[in-house]
């Protein structure tokens, strides 16, 4: 099942895509789903970002391959840092990229969305805890999580985490083939299985340490490849199964 | 003018603290202050984190006295990272240390409280969405912190930012002690005026990186003097012109 966040007329909701048709929610899709009885046709209403997330986990080195190409070891235990709320757009909104950022590099990544409260979450607990999956780009300015150190600003401007285009229930998140496109051109190719930390030994790994809220988002790390975007460009992230999340790139204002 | 996070009875509300009562508001301290007639003794209330911010950010190195004492050099510019809404904890609430964790410091702060959505500010704007200021205890965890490199874990567990006892609207925030105790004993003992950044500069700073929402909190960073903290111990952070925030530290379950 599709899991979107859908526009129409000013009026947002929660709906699920059914052929060529959004058939509207009532409400969030956590606990359970409640359909209005409206319905729409896709082509009539614009997606937004499929989830509004309290907070956004992003994973490091979790690819051996962006490992190597960084020359970093790999982590014993996933290595976390946050994007905020802030950072989150949707399917075509634009990436701005900021006046103090150099180098701002997609990051294509699966991105998980938990669907309840989880804390201390064992690997079954985890399992039932997670929603479904969608696409993230995990923007970042290479200049300055170079410079810093810290990860947090490089990855915490406002439009450094598109998801989209909807969340997925229905697929097994490893052995999912993961692409980066820029103005067309494949820069990322790699598969979900090559992850070191598969989606529910990272929702057991970060519930010990915070708690996660209905609607969290992890984005489980990426692939070689990335490569830095500019005003002008479109940049795409494909995950087989579940779709394509696309958005351009503009300077900000 | 003192706003507090009340419980009373199982109903929580913002109040204004007026001598030994509390005047109730209706909704929270966001674009003016409504009272809704109530009051009640401050000695039946009591006092829970005076904000539920969205995002907290850590400014790092921001007093050149910690700095010197990690022989880490003084940032050209903030340092930030990312403590989840889900670390905030309010006064007299346990801080609880994770089994992971071997060494847990106190950091004292003075924290920001922003009164509304704040991008883009220059330093008169930033100076305008300041409501307040609080105590903040930046707990963070010295083996993660060194460890890895990236501070969002360890500064990011459930109840690592203790923050209260209430926010001051009316006061001054550079030229105030700011102390840490633990069991009595003080441990950290310095002025705000040794900030390299001060909160003005630390609002607009932020708001260009990342939009601040309402009752987001920014931790100013900590001064020498940081020490680790066992379960047993009774952490306070005391600054000047705003109040004593205290904490239990309690092993996590």
């Amino acid at each position: 099942m599709k899991i979107a966040r859908v526009a129409r007329g000013g009026a947002i909701s929660f709906a699920v895509i059914e052929g060529d048709e959004v058939a509207e929610l009532d409400g969030p899709p956590i606990g359970g789903l409640r359909f209005t009885g409206n319905r729409a046709p896709l082509a009539d209403v614009r997606l937004l970002a499929p989830v509004l997330p309290s907070k956004v986990i992003a994973v490091g080195l979790n690819y051996p391959s962006v490992a190597e190409s960084i020359g970093m070891p790999l982590p014993s235990e996933p290595l976390i840092s946050l994007k905020p709320s802030t950072s989150v757009i949707g399917p075509e909104d634009p990436i701005r990229k900021p006046r103090d950022v150099e180098i701002l590099d997609h990051e294509a990544e699966l991105a998980v969305v938990v669907n309840g409260l989880v804390r201390n979450a064992d690997e079954e607990t985890a399992t039932q805890a997670i929603l479904g999956y969608t696409c993230a780009n995990d923007l970042t300015s290479r200049d300055l999580r170079e410079r810093e150190g810290q990860w947090t600003r490089a990855k915490g401007y406002d439009s450094f985490c598109p998801l989209g285009p909807w969340i997925e229930t229905d697929v097994e998140p490893l052995g999912l083939r993961l692409r980066a496109r820029v103005n067309g051109e494949v820069r990322q190719d790699a598969n979900t299985k090559e992850m070191v930390f598969g989606p529910v030994q990272l929702v057991s790994f970060v519930s010990r340490v915070m708690t996660l809220l209905p609607g969290d988002v992890i984005c489980t790390g990426t692939p070689a490849g990335v490569g830095a975007v500019e005003p002008g460009d479109v940049v795409e992230v494909e995950i087989e199964g579940i779709g394509v999340l696309r958005n351009p790139v503009q300077a900000a204002g």
